[in-house]
Order: structure tokens, then C-alpha cells, then sequence
């Protein structure tokens, strides 16, 4: 078998600084399962199951229609630009212009970017542990020192950990991300608490990237962005996707939104790795932010519904906390008792028995970084995002009656 | 204005390493032309000025409609990645599976995340210049050592240097990038260059990446690749497209092939950089794939009427010599004598004097590589696939008349 055959080649060294997101093992584990025909509760996906609104299909359709299938400039085309730094600077009260944005494949392509383009080798980044594991990765893989800093569970949801954050300055540290409506913990910053973020970062003459994927995502109120307080608009890069406020995952869009100087490297980055983002799915993504808000609403009202649903079922359950989380798609919730009660000691073993046994599939806190030395709580992050309320409800039965076997 | 305020950070030194494609920057300076009314003939574009076709199109649009619409797996769907093995592994004698494509959006992204993943720090890699300046750019970026090869002139069209691939070796060349069909040379190799080339890199003991872009793009007979070569299989990565066959050059569709152990590292760069590739458009190079081969024919029909026009009227004008390409989009006349005749030193003056006063914009050897030691003739890029019959022979009278205004 010819294609078995190895390259000549050895892996480079730089590779062995690369992470991955494991959570995508447990998606693959969950798809072996589904493929023996075991009937799966997927809350272990980022995904969302709801269609993408009909205004951003036609607006796709129509623009491959008008033959905008050809090449468009690097940063973006000058339509989304312009729109993205009036919504996102409206939205956070803080003016943009359309040399503020560069239009990404997605979300995720502007961490790697923003590390690439200014953080040297060797600089310190403070980054959320639990949190979105390809920070700490493209830190790494630029030979960056990764800092983590975690979360302290309060009675009122978890809460930054500045003594961890304080002690990573002190160290050094010359960037930090921040995802405020974080996953996978679904905590968000009170003001005092966005408040004395920027307070360091100003005082300490530190740049943040400020991780928004979940900012449109607020199920009530209005969202806070740290780029808003004096002092941090020009500290400030915007990680924007339309991935999770449109159901638009798969359609691969999103920006870096901040100060001129670094978008223009981002820019350059742009050209050498995949030219433009899709000529025309950047048009759906125009129509998407001109949509009337009722059809991006409704998503968020089916979202809504399962999140309460969900947290409470968990609250019933002996030995689990949890909290509600103002704005994404995850629970995060307390099992350190649960584990003591059912026998385990060990999260991972845990959750693979359940999904075999039960088709309940979740993620680990293990999943979003290497545990930090003083935890001694263990998590684990449930998506509703992926899951019908009734398959929600159902899933959930069993988890409760697998819990109920093994504590009686 | 706040949003001109500089950031207060510094761009990271690795950034003084990264290029660029120069020739963006003549689109520009067309695009500003235009936008003042100055009509513009367009022959700097590698892009297509033809419709995707419709079978293509419909199924995007079925994709979408069949809620194609969430994440899918960082490597590539697994019906597409199936079918680019069987396609391409049949076009090229040999086999692939599944597991040895990684689809990219687009051609490009293959070039940086093979330099990521197996090019070591001070690695010597030869690439072909000129030529696609992501080569160089991204070697550099990664701390290569950027080795060019040039071309010789002969009656015959443009031939590798082997001289100077054989001296690149001598100095320790471990990788070689190699684009036959070559943007912008229009070069392609004989069977005896192909061998030729094959066997330094099996003695040598080498890794070679084969840009194939244009390789679906030769106009008469059947294209062949370097993978195909016995040895030659398990030392090639195969940068694969489908920006030109099937004018998609704004979706962002491709894929690298090649060694299984080679592609997983491309994938875990994948999860990394975008988690995956615009999931709906994957479904619409599918279609591609299996469409009829008709409809990609026409493509071809019409690009060749353009080919053989432009190369007869340059060839008609004193001073110019351009040999006919076999595939591409691309004519690369040398122009030394042109150049005397008009009394110009400079082929960037030159350029841009023609597109001020005549609309006509091109792009010079300059933007394709900085010239090397032993080059003492000069030459201009002409694309045929943005611009139509019709303008390209009033765009070609315009130029004759000029340079006979110049030379009379």
C-alpha cells in the first residue's frame, strides 16, 4: 500500500510546541460511538445545530450570482470592513474605521496572527486557564512563555483570578487574552472586575486581546467591552467571529478589529497564508450584520431556553454546581462532590464511562488547559448549543439515572 | 480621530522577514486609475474573469440549504478528501487515500504549513525565482535559508537552471519548491528536466514540494507531475488548487497531498490556524470534481483563444519575444530590446509609464523574486484570465501604438 508509505522527512522541532483542541477527540469518540448506532446527547460541541438565518443564505446565493467568486483584497472587502467598525464600535462605544478591521477565516485565525505579528520570542502573555486552549498553543509555538491564569468560584460565578494575573505581570508579562463571557467556564467580568483588568494593563503598559466570540451572545443586558474604558482603546485587539451570533460556524468568518499599526501587520500575514477570506461569504456576513435583529433574536431565545433548562436539571442533581452563564453556549459546572459520590477520582475516566454507557457526551476541564497547581475542584463544560431541548431533557434523564444507580 | 492613534506596541522582529506579492500593489495603482476613469486593461490579474461553473454553484447552494453550515473536520470533509486522492493520485499514475489530503482554503496555505512543520530553522530550501514570492517570503519567515533557481532562455521556452539548483545542493539544499507550468515564466518541464530534477532530489536525499496550480490548466496533451517519477512518491507534496480549473480563485478551495506523516502535521497546523475549511464550499468542490468535464473544458477553450492572440500580436511588436505557454495563465515576453528601443533602463518605469498613459497594466519580473546575479535581460508578466478578447486586443493596439510612437 503505496499511500502508507512514510515521508523522508522529520517532523521540525517547532512542531513539538504545537497544541491541538482535544475536544475535538471527544467529538471523534462520540462519532465512533454514533457509527455503532448508540443514539449520542452531543454536549461536548461548540457547534450550533440551528440553521443559518435566511437573509445570510440569500445574501451568499446572490452574491456567487453576481460573480463575486474571484479574488478580493487581503484585508477584506470594503464593505464588511466598514460595517464591522461601525457595528463593533458601536456596540462597544468606541469609533472604528474600516483600517481597524481585518476580515479572517474565522475567529480563531487572529490569535495566531496578533502572536505572530507582535508578541517576540520570549515575551511573557498571560492567558485563561480553563479558557480556549489554542491561546496557550500559538503562544508556545511562537516561543512565547505562557502565562495561565485561572478562575475562583464564587457564590456569584467564577471570577478572574488577579492574584494569578498580578503574579504573571510581576513576572513580566507584556500581553494578556481575556474572554470575558469566557468558555469554557461561561464567566463574565462585573465592571469592577473589567475595571481593574484595564487598570493593570494601563498601569503596566500591557496590550490585551480581548476574545469576543461570546459578546453578542448576552441573553440580557447590554455587553461590556473592555476596549470602551480610557486608556484601552489603543491596547486593545478585538477578536470579532460571526460564528456564534449568526449560527455561522462553518461558513468561516470573523476579524481582528484594533489599532491601525497591527491590523497592517495582520494584513501582511493575510497575504502570505490564504490570500482573502471567500469572496462572497464575506457579502452574507454584510447582510448578516444589516439583518433585521428579530432573525439573529430567535437564536438566541432557543439558546436561552436550553441553558435554563440544562442548569437546572444540574442543580437538582446531588453533588453538582452550577452556575447560570450570562451569555454563551456552556455550563460549567462543580462535580468535585458528584466524583467522591459515584467513585471516581479521576474527570476523564468519568466522562468516557458515562458516554459509553449512557451516549452523554461532555468535555473535561481538562479539555481547556493543564489544570493549574491550586485547583482542587473538579469541572467539567456542557454545550447546549448542539442539542435540542429534547434531546437536552432526554440526555439528561440519563445522565441523572446513571448517577441515581451508582450513588444508591 | 481616535482610530489613527498607534498602538503602543512594538511589531515583532520576525515581521521584518515577511514578504509579500508585490503585484497586489499593481492592482492598486490600477484600481486607483480606474476610479479617476481611465479605462484599465488588466493583464497584472491571476485572477478569472469567467463564472464558476453552474454545477458548482448549484451545489454550493444545495450544501447550504442541506445546513452544511456548522464546523467539520480541521483535515477536510471526508467525500472530498476521498475524491482529491482518487483524482488527483489518477491523474498522476499514482495512489493516495484519504488520509493523505489535508484540504487548505486554498492553494496557498499549503506553502507556510509545509515551512512550519518540516523545515528546521537555517534549513536550505531552493525555490524557483522567478516565481510565486510566497515561496521566499514564508521560507524566510521561518528562518530558512531562501536558495533561488532562475530559468535559462532558449528557442525552446524557459529552462530550469540547473546549475544553479545543482550549486543550491552543494550549499546543502534540503527542499525544493518546483512549479512547473510556472507563474509567472509560463516554463514548463520536458520528461528529461523532469527526470533530471527527480533524480538530484532521490541522490540527494531531498524533499521537494510540486506547486501543481497549473497543472490542470495545459492546454494540449496530458500534464505531468514530478510525484509520478518512482522515488519520487514518498519525497512530494503536492500543493493542489482549485482556483484555476474551475475559476474558484474566491472561494478558497485546495489541498496539500502527499505523505501520510506529512499531512497530520498539516492538520494539526489546520486545528490551529482556522479549525477548517468553509464547510459548504468543500461540497461545491466536490461537485467540481465530478462535474462534467465539459464545462471545465470551456474554461480552457477560452482561455486558449486568449493565449494564442496575445502571444501572436506580442510577438508582431519589434523587440518583444514571447514564447507560447503550454499551460496558464501567463506570458512572459522578454523585453531587453523593447526597452533600449524606448529608451528605458528600467522595467519598473517602464511599467508604470504604460499604464499612466495607456490603461494597458502588467506586471514586471521584479514582482516575481528580486532579480538574480546573471540576469541581464528583462522580461514582463502578461495574464490572459482577467480580461476578454476584445479588450485584450484593444489593450495590445494601444500598447503597440505607443511603443511605435515612442520608437519612430
Amino acid at each position: 500500500m503505496a499511500h502508507f508509505i512514510q515521508s523522508i522527512m522529520k517532523i521540525a522541532r517547532r512542531m513539538d510546541l504545537l497544541g491541538s483542541e482535544t475536544a475535538f477527540a471527544v467529538s471523534a469518540e462520540a462519532a465512533a460511538l454514533a457509527a455503532k448506532g448508540k443514539k449520542i446527547f452531543p454536549f461536548h460541541l461548540g457547534d450550533i445545530n440551528l440553521s443559518t438565518p435566511n437573509t445570510i443564505i440569500k445574501a451568499a446565493n446572490k452574491a456567487i450570482e453576481d460573480g463575486k467568486t474571484g479574488y478580493c483584497p487581503a484585508p477584506g472587502i470594503p464593505e464588511l470592513r466598514e460595517a464591522l467598525a461601525n457595528d463593533v464600535g458601536d456596540a462597544r462605544g468606541i469609533s472604528y474605521d474600516a483600517e481597524n478591521v481585518s476580515v479572517q477565516p474565522g475567529g480563531k485565525p487572529s490569535i495566531g496572527k496578533y502572536i505572530a505579528a507582535i508578541m517576540e520570542k520570549g515575551d511573557s502573555v498571560l492567558y485563561p486557564n480553563p479558557g480556549y486552549p489554542i491561546y496557550e498553543s500559538q503562544i508556545e509555538f511562537y516561543k512565547g512563555n505562557a502565562l495561565p491564569y485561572g478562575y475562583i468560584n464564587t457564590h456569584d460565578g467564577l471570577k478572574l483570578d488577579f492574584k494569578a494575573i498580578e503574579n504573571g505581570i510581576k513576572k513580566g508579562a507584556k500581553h494578556i487574552f481575556y474572554n470575558n463571557y469566557n468558555n469554557p467556564t461561561g464567566a463574565s467580568s462585573s465592571d469592577e472586575e473589567i475595571e481593574r483588568l484595564s487598570n493593570l494593563v494601563i498601569e503596566n503598559d500591557m496590550f490585551l486581546i480581548s476574545d469576543d466570540a461570546y459578546f453578542d451572545t448576552l441573553y440580557d443586558g447590554e455587553p461590556k467591552s473592555i476596549a470602551s474604558i480610557p486608556g484601552m482603546y489603543e491596547r486593545t485587539l478585538t477578536m470579532y467571529t460571526f460564528s456564534k451570533k449568526f449560527a455561522m460556524t462553518g461558513w468561516r468568518l470573523g476579524a481582528a478589529i484594533g489599532p491601525k499599526d497591527i491590523i497592517e501587520q495582520i494584513n501582511r500575514l493575510n497575504v502570505n497564508m490564504e490570500s482573502c477570506t471567500t469572496h462572497f461569504v464575506q457579502f452574507a456576513g454584510l447582510a448578516g450584520l444589516n439583518a433585521p435583529k428579530q432573525e439573529t433574536q430567535e437564536i438566541l431565545d432557543i439558546l436561552k431556553i436550553r441553558r435554563d433548562c440544562l442548569v437546572n436539571i444540574l442543580n437538582e442533581i446531588d453533588g453538582i454546581e452550577a452556575h447560570v452563564p450570562e451569555a454563551g453556549f456552556y455550563v460549567f459546572p462543580k462535580i468535585t462532590n458528584l466524583l467522591k459520590n459515584t467513585g471516581f477520582t479521576d474527570v476523564e475516566e468519568f466522562r468516557k464511562t458515562i458516554l459509553n454507557e449512557t451516549g452523554v457526551s461532555f468535555c473535561g476541564r481538562h479539555h481547556f488547559g493543564r489544570p493549574l497547581d491550586n485547583e482542587s475542584d473538579y469541572y467539567i463544560r456542557l454545550a447546549f448549543s448542539g442539542i435540542n431541548k429534547d434531546d437536552l431533557e432526554e440526555g439528561m434523564n440519563l445522565f441523572r439515572e446513571w448517577i441515581n444507580n451508582k450513588t444508591k
